[in-house]
């Protein structure tokens, strides 16, 4: 039998999927005026940015701003800059964390950071309240750097999912010691779907985060993150963090055009207008419908799900961690791989990451548009090269 | 008689424009595989970046390599952060130049530059041999900055000129001096139609130039800037810079494909393959064909003139600076209008700056979609308003 | 007849001088404690940085804090750091300004401040209202450095020196437009010397200053200055501020030391505990005594003047700038010179700096210890290189 | 029984004791010239720099440069920052090092830089270079941050002493991944000294090291430290970085004579030239005799000792870490002590630092003025409080 042909979609990572229909077609049509191609003031002064305030107040809450930027880093970046003042330079986080190490070094040495890197209780990403306490120490000496805030990612770098009740526990030991909150949400719509839709105030605004890195480049977007502000005190200094950070469009219409794509109704019609409900939804009178971009999450997870019910049962010629039993799961998973295996997969064309060299670990993500047969597929070609690497 | 009514695209900036229509095309065509939607590697592992690649060595030489960013001012502070190491972090650049007046202090709280701002000879925004040298003393004091390149702008921000032979006699007295020369090409486009069609590697790589900042937005990308290293010893710390600075985008093929429309020829068929010529076109066998950037930038160019041309049928109602008159211009001009035109025009609708508050100087600036109707309209309006505001 | 030998002492710099006798015993009773050699604790929890926090108090009113640092260059870019929040990290200051002109761009590397640098009305370095004025537009524009403070030096570099009331209406400016008001003290003693022993706090707490750079060295100290926050909003950063900046040492008390001793009444006696009336000045119900900096500083300035006068009687061989007439002056000179008379004097040894090498402006600046026969002397050899250049 | 009262000098840090009473005739000398106070040139241009620059060659080699600083934290940020390029930010580091615990976050905030932090193998502070090799990988990956340097100390934090092999190891790991290697020398006196007085350059210059932070201020200095440049690609960027780093003092020379007064052989006589013997020294021809500081070291070395034998009779009352029997240690000691023993101790006046609030671990630490009556005070107080507690 010869070696399974791999789709045109694979599993390295959400971000090499393309952009949604949804998303293409609102920028093509944001290009255009009611007749004319028309002119728009640059910088944020447009009618798309205007339509994605009020679409962020749906989903966040009245006082929230949203501040479109480029990419997560910059999103991350920027936010972590405006929680934390010149005297206490430091950030709480896990010591996976992606602002640890996966940025490059930006929060440092762009925006003279100290990252706290904190060792988790268990191996799944996630901080708990006596871990980011632990951290605590000193707060007067300045000989510490010290926390001006605390940074959690939701879905975390393990594909784990924190609940509302979970982030809510860390916020309030953040603001007892006097620093903010932060949610890295590169995947935030992942982390909603996992929580069966919950909306997203319910887990930031109502759990106490102070700022969000919203993301919508890994679910459909072409490019497109933004820092929404929950946090009113934040909001004198963002507009100038973001122009020195160099993250100011000046066509922000098209950041804002797909942003506001992700965020309507999933069964939004083209033609229609349903404005009408904002101040509804805003004022919590009606709940907000579901949008787009978990609408697509919620099938990113689907898929993840399926191909973590074919990988169990190839246990135990594949070892699963503790950890993805149990918990809360969105659009990857981390099964350990024999290394000749990874290696053969890789060679035809199979396309995931290697997680940990040493132990083998891989991690298989999940797109807005994996498809089911691409799991199938996926499956097989798994099956096959244990078998054959058993003999 | 009734005021004249503006038309829906405005003066105020080439940034207020949209998107080219072969621009979006591209978007939508680089969102497809060949036959499905397809994965394509993430950060700039994909097939747009590799044609883009081979795009800007045909317009810039071989050794031209192109770094996509997602606006100017990353372009511009991610090329000085390049050409200054840390013991000489100070740029020479003009004191109306861009990144001096309009990044928000980027480059300094970004990336810890000092800029050594020079007065002009003329009122032109073009420096010059001599104005340079006068910032280049003390080079072996620690007390003063030292400067680490000199940085001009094509078309500089009062829409005029450099021409190859002016750039190249600055970038001598800049290696003369141990430093390295950059060129901000916001409106590289613009500059290149106004030289006469010259290619950009004439007043670029050739003239001595050893980074550029290549603008797209400006010119109908949606948004799309690279920074091009023509000095190879720069090459090494790009990328890593890049990161740092935040510019690295996830989906990278969409800025790619973007900037590879731009830089393809102006009359490329979209399934015609003219890739046949790109050794012969790189290696200066034959020369490179105009590419669409730079035939709409020349449509701008011409509609400036166009509005240069009836503006100065307007004289002594309207004042037009010195160097309107001679130099080689590209899509702005700037005359002098009464308070109370600006005032009655801006309160009808019509979009333009206003350049200087005390002397009333304002900008008219054409993008690549102005048309001629709109030229004809804005002279209507401003004889109109200048003969009411004479009575 | 043969040149004039130059003293010991030459015109350069106050910061050739050595360190005041005072100040060296004071460092050698700060190393013994009252029977043996004791151990005090590092980074400024010692008695001899209490006695300065005394003396800081009855110096510049009751809410005044000292944090010792190295040097100037720190000085200045801890307290513009301390007053510039991330959003607002501009500086307005005239154009040769010290933290401009000679701090090889420390504000900017170190700090990511930038420096709106002023044209002066007159030649004299000195800000004025006005021209603060000029550079406070577009203040919620992100395109636009946002200014946090106002800085001034006293005295200035040109050796000129602001009047309280002077200083008072640029401080109105500053706080009538959200910004901080800071002074650049490094030569502080002599500015309250040439203006009649007034009091520091005169012309700075109660002239509307938030943070002072207190200069020690250049008025006998081996190597102190400090940084006195006046309000009491910057107090809780500055700490922090100090540390990251690399400025807080570990036997603190010897900065401390030298500073105390130049704080201390100018007749103290050693064995005199002067610490009973500490109340009653800081509460002003008794003027504080000149303290021994000041006494020195009119010395220098005296010395200043007696040379000015010499210098005046060989005009028109030598030429002086106008303000040098009619302005409050310290302790420096600026007289134009033939490049020959500089080149000779240079030659035979006379220290002194060119100022401005086209124009031949020359600096001549006493010192603590300059002494009356040290101008006497430089007036002859001036006169002999002056009158032989005439030849 | 009453308690025992502590000496005037404690065991908190080494920074707590005074000047060496060589160091402070040395600063008095240097504030006279030959007949009178005279003026020396600023910035280093001093006669006591210019011998500290022989002193330095005679020590480390004919190569080294030494650049004064104002104290550690700065000779070691510099440092980092001259081994670092751009694009290379990263240090590797243990997780205990002084420039992370205790910088107060200054090599992120200044300097932009990024600690990776590694867990030793053994708990005695000491990189190995297999540990460090663990954080050599992804070299060419923009998303992680590229170690520019190794960053060890000698003494480390915990008191113990590299041997100059393994340093020579680690330097070859940081050769060959393209790093430099950095030594934080705070204490290098007493690592000298524990090393049986071997010369400083056996265990840097020869051992690869590339730039040594020079400690002068906890061996007795007033506040003097130095960069001590070893490999010349680094002289060129050193003074200006110095400069921007804010660490550059006008009256340089009191600095250098600290630093000659400690580096001079621990015997010369006040009168007494021994510049006859630089060139041989140099030239390796004859010996570096031993200096002053290194005597002194080794003082407080012995007194270390004193106090670890006195301490390991008071085992089991008393735990001691296993690190502190075998290795090479220095001038400080780290039992484990109960609680309740500390406060006593604390309260009664006994100066020492906790060193884990945790497990009770304390430090106790010599200095140079350290005398035998202090330490067996210490062990009676020890005893006596020990055996209470046990009761």
């Amino acid at each position: 039998m010869s070696t399974i042909t791999p789709p045109p979609r694979g599993f390295a990572s959400d971000n090499y999927a393309g952009v949604l229909p949804e998303v293409m077609d609102a920028l093509v049509e944001a290009n255009r005026g009611p007749l004319v191609l028309a002119h728009e003031a640059a910088y944020g002064g447009d009618s798309m940015t205007a339509r994605l305030s009020v679409l962020i107040k749906r989903h966040f809450g009245e006082k929230a701003v949203a501040f479109p930027v480029f990419n997560g880093t910059a999103a991350n970046v920027i936010s972590l800059l405006a929680c934390c003042p010149r005297h206490s330079p430091a950030v709480i986080c896990a010591e996976n964390a992606h602002i640890h190490c996966d940025e490059g070094g930006a929060p440092e040495a762009t925006a003279g950071l100290k990252l706290h890197t904190l060792k988790t209780e268990r191996d799944d990403g996630k901080l708990t309240p006596k871990v980011v306490q632990s951290a605590i120490f000193d707060r007067d000496s300045v000989h510490r750097s010290q926390p001006g805030c605390v940074s959690i990612s939701n879905t975390t770098e393990l594909g784990t999912v924190y609940t509302a009740a979970e982030i809510k526990a860390l916020s309030d030991v953040a603001h007892a010691n006097g620093m903010l909150m932060h949610l890295d949400g590169a995947r935030i719509s992942n982390a909603a779907a996992a929580l069966g839709g919950q909306p997203f105030r319910s887990f930031t605004t109502d759990a106490g985060v102070d700022i969000v890195s919203f993301g919508g480049t890994k679910i459909g977007a072409m490019g497109a993150e933004a820092i929404i502000v929950l946090n009113d005190s934040l909001l004198p200094a963002l507009p100038f963090l973001r122009k020195t950070s160099m993250q100011l469009a000046s066509k922000q219409r098209f950041a804002s055009a797909q942003l506001c794509a992700l965020l309507e109704p999933e069964n939004k019609k083209n033609e229609e207008d349903n404005s009408s409900d904002d101040d509804a939804v805003i004022a919590g009178r009606i709940p907000c419908p579901t949008p787009l971009c978990v609408k697509y999450a919620a099938h990113a997870n689907a898929m993840a799900a399926l191909l973590n019910d074919g990988v169990k049962k190839l246990v135990p010629m594949i070892r699963l961690p503790e950890e993805q039993v149990g918990d809360i799961r969105a659009n990857a998973i981390f099964p350990f791989l024999p290394h000749q295996v990874t290696s053969r997969l890789h060679a035809n064309g199979w396309r995931f990451y290697v997680w940990a060299h040493i132990t083998g670990q891989v991690r298989f993500m999940c797109s807005w548009d994996t498809e089911k047969e691409d799991i199938e597929q996926l499956l097989k070609a798994l099956k096959y090269e244990l078998e054959k690497n058993k003999l």
